[in-house]
């Protein structure tokens, strides 16, 4: 996909059906486009490729009326659904291979242009927590950097507040509709007036326990780097500073006694290699140099796809997947198929259901 | 000096009346053992080095009366003096290039043959901070470890208290006569017990301030590593830690809220490269692999002394000190002199009061 232009109006209804049909996350989307060459391409194709995937049941496919429907809607909430490359896409999260084609944004877009630093951590935080949440997030707002968080209660909450005339950006885990915990309606209205609410979810949608670790991967990757400020261990935010690892950003922990169960996960995460932090300057220092670097371009995987892949060989490469996850390459090297017929099939599997993708080139049957 | 046997009374004599002497210190008496080939040597070529090193006053040599009468009064205080490589004498302390050439040690000498970890902090510790290196010393003495700290109030305390029946050791700034704080002498006696109390200044002195830190460069010395449980931004617990680096022993730190200014001098050795530590586990993972590993012998210099280095080879090393400390190596490339001419002039000046040597070879005009 090129990410250097705006979409037409009639691309953003073809990248917006596409990316709201069934089994269709931002990685399949990504390759799907790439293969058939254009979203409206690949709407065309996503029955057969379903079809010949194993599906059980009919894929849903969005329709233009309904994909228009969700462009009005939006309009009148105020969000702008925009594509990689497009003003007010933060250029971070579009290095991502599972970046969202289309990105639901509220309030003054040139925030997210703009540098981010996440602060995330307990829901329920102590009092001191919440106080150096505060004071980091106005002192990094002081220093020009605009506060990524995800809008819950406790860290969340006093990272927005702090920031709200800074600059701040809450990332929701359901639709712009649909804001969780209901009794920060107030804050995000803040929130939007010098900053922005952002969603990939389309309107109307409620957050599951699922959507958050998922939410979470916008949050720090928005971000240059993630601060967590209080985190027992096995919590939330230890996932947002995998994630943010993951994704090459810099993990910064609050350190805290080790009799206070609410440090357990940031002295875990220090002992693992995060850098400590106990101001303002520690985050600035360490990012500092890491501004002024390139952003890293994307790789492109744009061969076509495979017309129709022999039957044997899709069997062959369904037989060598199983519920462990496996890297694509070796399924490649195992199968003795060329990269591109193993890709089909993926992806036909993917469009039927049947497959998951975990990032790190690894996939598995589900 | 010869560290394998041990001293014959005699010798034990002239090494007490050598580093007793005027201006002997550690090193002062390493240097002139080494020069001169015995205590016993350097005592009768004491008063001319002093005397060509320019000394202001007479230079007051320990009499072996005095040293008889301090040993007695040892025995009747159940001290022992011993000399390095002899039972009892700690053997990592013995690497060190400032090693007491005689350690006045009471209570069970089998345990200062033991792994040892320092367990050091604030005077005025926090309730956590009390607990905390209560927990930890007595985790490390289950662990085998013997827990060396410096019998002050607040941490060094609840760290002795800790390891009382596991083995502790306390290292006195003062003479074993003058106990300080005076409120822990039941605690000294408690430690004596199952541990030991060690110091290498003679009966009847009393601690003043320079005391502290070079009673702490013992405290790290005999240890594997050193645990800062609690300390304030330029606290003297943060000088051990510093000596603990110099002498390449494990520094750990307990990390605390940000908020916390008694965490304050502890984060900032965590950003320094200390490691983080929040349990016992931690620290004997980090030590294991030290304990496995032989002592370093130290580096003998044992060149002869030069009878008497020319006038002007000493005006020009005299030229070249000054009051900021210089390499030794730089010295002898500076003043074109042989290393022999120049370590006997700087003996010469030690002797008379007018160098002082800082450890690394910087040594500096008083």
């Amino acid at each position: 996909m090129d990410n250097s232009t705006n979409l037409t109006d009639a691309q953003r209804i073809d990248w917006l059906r596409l990316i709201r049909s069934d089994n269709v996350g931002p990685r399949t989307f990504r390759s799907l486009v790439n293969h058939c060459g254009s979203a409206r391409a690949a709407l065309e194709r996503l029955p057969e490729l379903a079809r010949r995937g194993g599906a059980s049941k009919h894929l849903r496919i969005c329709s233009e009326e309904d994909a228009r429907a969700e462009l009005e809607a939006c309009a009148e909430l105020g969000v702008r659904l925009i594509a990689p490359g497009e003003d007010g896409y933060p250029p971070r999260l579009a290095e991502l291979d599972d970046a969202p084609p289309l990105l639901g944004v509220r309030g003054i877009r040139d925030v997210l242009m703009r540098p981010m630093i996440a602060i995330v951590g307990s829901r329920n935080a102590s009092g001191a927590g919440l106080k150096f949440a505060g004071i980091l997030a106005r002192e990094l707002g002081e220093a020009g950097f605009i506060i990524a968080s995800g809008l819950a209660r406790g860290i969340d909450q006093a990272a927005h507040r702090a920031s709200v005339e800074s600059g701040t950006v809450a990332v929701l885990a359901g639709g712009h509709d649909r804001i969780y915990p209901p009794e920060h309606t107030d804050l995000l209205e803040a929130i939007v007036e010098h900053g922005a609410a952002i969603s990939e979810m389309p309107l109307g949608h409620v957050a599951r326990a699922h959507d958050f670790p998922r939410r979470n991967r916008l949050v720090s990757g928005l971000s240059l780097g993630v601060v967590v400020v209080e985190a027992a261990l096995r919590s939330g935010s230890l996932i947002t500073a995998r994630l943010a690892n993951e994704q090459g950003r810099e993990v910064f922990a609050v350190p805290g006694s080790p009799l206070d169960p609410r440090a357990g996960g940031t002295n875990g995460l220090i002992k693992q290699g995060a850098t400590l932090i106990t101001e303002a300057k520690d985050v600035i220092e360490a990012v500092e140099p890491i501004m002024g670097r390139p952003l890293e371009l994307r790789e492109e995987e744009d061969e076509p796809l495979v017309g129709d892949p022999d039957v044997a060989d899709r069997a062959q490469i369904v037989g060598l997947l199983g519920p462990t996850p496996i890297l694509i390459d070796d399924l490649i090297r195992l199968s003795g198929a060329s990269a591109a017929v193993v890709r089909t099939v993926l992806l036909e599997l993917e469009l039927a259901g049947r497959l998951e993708r975990h990032g790190g080139g690894l996939v598995s049957l589900i």
